[in-house]
């Protein structure tokens, strides 16, 4: 007998559902999800959807069904590198360790340093990334993605040797830089069902000239894909850049395109109040990664007055050196907690941070229609999240200062991209974790001789 | 046939073993543990224990064996508060939600919450607290604490109505608080084999009369006891202290004996150089709480000053509500990134504060030469780090970093204090938890109720 029309693939009983509509709030309530979407959430009569032989039933008592938790500022090659690269200056962090390690790339470490990066943002309740890669092997990257099963928009990393900001071994033409990144796009672009999108990343502006800035613009606009780049994360760079160019950074990274409901720029510690204004009147996404930012000692981005201005922002954990965890709930705690000494208790609440969190990495990502929230149509991007655990109680209180500040990665029952389970009962079903660690362990062995770290 | 004397009754075999002397290093190797403690590190040749039918053999390949971590400032009272009070400002945190849940409690309520507490704490790998409770009921957490095997040092709080600092329904006569706490002493301290200890615990000097001040330091004198306090938390408090008693806050305390080893002061935030100065002097401990000082925004403090100027420091949780975690890992991780911005990526790195977590929270109990690392002779109060977890990869960096920076609660598979087993295979082994859960849930229904929050 053939499923009703109305049939859906899954449905996930009997959950509280973490819903927004201008605020967060709770509903006690079935989701059921059909091709990918969301269908609908409500109380389903549910004998029909039971009885239906196709219909995945789990069972979501004693759980909050929130949506699933986007970072727009990872660099997935830098997995292989966490415990590398601690308590270091940041000249040290990048000259010393992070330029060497992914000159030292090859195809198969890439491979298994997303692998093992994106394992663990599943299985903490990552569903969406914004991903920056190396300058080489991006290919190998978006082939571990395509099979964990993430929703990831990737860019190989733009860089043609300016003096300032790229070294020899890792800087290309402007020309090769362009035309990989143009034929990663034709390759991967909207590819396993849209769950993989390119995006154009150059690193940032000292590593970059102004035609690659350009030319990385305008890929964009064809491709219809988004922009991806460091901005003003130390002091150091934001006055190389007035320096080099004659203009503040956002101001100058407006003049080349990289601007708009296209563009993601990572960090913002440094930008003064005009440049926060020319942020909001472009509706450019800041990342924030307040953990990134402490363990480089780069500073704590104004996040308040950026959100209170007006502009878009979304959260990241950057790469795992500067971390060392790729851990949505750390970052969103951390959010939360760093602004206050500054501001006051009540400065950034919870509510907030976990829009950063979802709407603000939906929008980061160009994809506020489809992610980002539990509503009906949107794809089906969910997170299980298990109440069990003694810190998450007593029970009662409000479930969205339970997710920001109490709850963590471990909690993460179930996640399911696109509707498809990619977690079940804190097992990560599409990729074999055993062969990852251990390939991975591997990898970064090898990558760490061929480095010859000082 | 009779053990031989030299058999240990338990056997940690084939883990990395975090050992310290004078810095931390790792080595693989077996642990055995005999009557409560280390006997000793090294390879055994093993035939014989293994033979011995008492040795109890736990296989540690895979894992790190690390001391037992130690927070010494918690509040388990509060517990059952957590997710009451957040994104408050501190006064309407304490007056509106702090004071009055406190004033509701019973006996019962008392005893719910610090075995919620105790089981979030030994899941996660901390196997010593400093505990400050409420006014009343104290011996109700004792008897949790008692039953489910952490190693505890508590103390009643105390407070005599000084008018700016301890609301009408809390405070005590000086002799009724005083009598209580003797009589706590009397009956608790050195209890459960000396796992369990009184400590003298003012609640801050705005609570306190200085008859009381000076009372406990005499009382801790006479038990030989510890004095638990909360000292120079916010800026308010510092300017309240000089104006009623016209010292300095860390002077008045050392004015009434509140100082020394003895003596644990929680926060610290507000010390000038000179009172980190007499810190030093005195040996005084400060308890460094991370997340409360910036979830209540109180400040950050200057640790790495205190460091340098011979100051002990150790770490704490504090309690439920203003943190939301009792998270050993969550603190150090914190402790470690705070510092960055101000000091640059290399201040207070990952190794020094592990010795704050392990080594400075032993001394804040007075037990340095009982706990806080893994050598010969010491008490077996140790954690079983599973480092299966993809977060935990790629293997062979600075396993002290991925402990601080990288490691969370949930990768604690096994727990001992005294050598007893409390936790093993992440399942807490020395009470029922889902009783505890349940129980908890309804305890701070009740309290909530009761306490009629405005």
């Amino acid at each position: 007998m053939p499923p009703l029309p109305d049939t859906p693939d899954l449905l996930l009983a009997g959950g509280d559902v973490l819903l927004h509509d201008g605020k967060w709030r709770v509903e006690r309530a079935d989701v059921t999800v059909r091709e990918g979407r969301i269908q609908a959430v409500g109380r389903t009569d549910g004998r029909a959807d039971r009885e239906a032989t196709r219909v995945s039933i789990r069972d979501c008592s004693g759980c909050l069904i929130m949506p699933g938790l986007i970072q727009a500022h990872v660099h997935l090659c830098q997995t292989l590198f966490r415990g590398l690269a601690d308590d270091l200056r940041l000249e040290d962090w990048l000259v010393r360790r992070i330029w060497p390690l992914e000159a030292a790339h090859t195809e198969e470490t890439v491979y298994w340093s997303a692998l093992l990066g994106a394992a663990e943002l599943l299985l903490g309740g990552t569903t969406a990334i914004l991903d920056m890669e190396t300058v080489r092997h991006t290919g190998a990257a978006f082939q571990a993605l395509e099979g964990i099963g993430i929703r990831a928009t990737v860019g190989k990393c733009l860089m043609d040797a300016h003096p300032e900001g790229a070294p020899l071994e890792l800087a290309e033409s402007t020309d090769n830089a362009l035309a990989e990144a143009e034929a990663l796009a034709k390759r991967w672009h909207n590819g396993a069902g849209s769950r993989l999108r390119v995006c154009f990343a150059p690193r940032f502006v000292p590593s970059c000239s102004g035609p690659l800035l350009r030319a990385a613009s305008e890929l964009a606009e064809r491709f219809d894909a988004q922009l991806h780049t460091h901005a003003a994360e130390t002091i150091v760079e934001r006055e190389t850049v007035l320096r080099t160019t004659g203009l503040e950074e956002i101001a100058y990274l407006d003049s080349v395109g990289i601007a708009g409901p296209r563009a993601a720029l990572a960090h913002c510690v440094w930008v003064d109040v005009h440049e926060t204004a020319r942020l909001a009147r472009q509706g450019t996404t800041v990342v924030h990664c307040p953990s990134s930012n402490l363990k480089l000692a780069s500073g704590v981005a104004k996040v308040p007055e950026l959100l209170a201005a007006g502009c878009r922002v979304a959260l990241g954990a950057d790469g795992a050196p500067c971390n060392n965890r790729l851990d949505a709930f750390a970052e969103m705690r951390l959010a939360a907690l760093i602004q206050k000494p500054r501001l006051g208790a009540d400065a950034l609440p919870a509510g907030r941070v976990l829009e950063l969190a979802t709407l603000g990495g939906a929008r980061a990502l160009g994809l506020e229609t489809e992610i980002g929230s539990i509503a009906p149509g949107k794809r089906a991007d969910l997170v299980v999240l298990d109440l069990r655990e003694p810190h998450l109680h007593p029970a009662g209180g409000d479930p969205v200062s339970l997710v920001v500040y109490a709850a963590c990665a471990s909690d993460v029952r179930d996640v399911f991209v696109d509707g498809r389970p990619v977690v079940l009962g804190h097992e990560l079903l599409t990729a074999p974790i055993e062969e990852i660690v251990r390939e991975a362990d591997r990898a970064a062995a090898e990558l760490h001789d061929a480095a010859q770290l000082a």
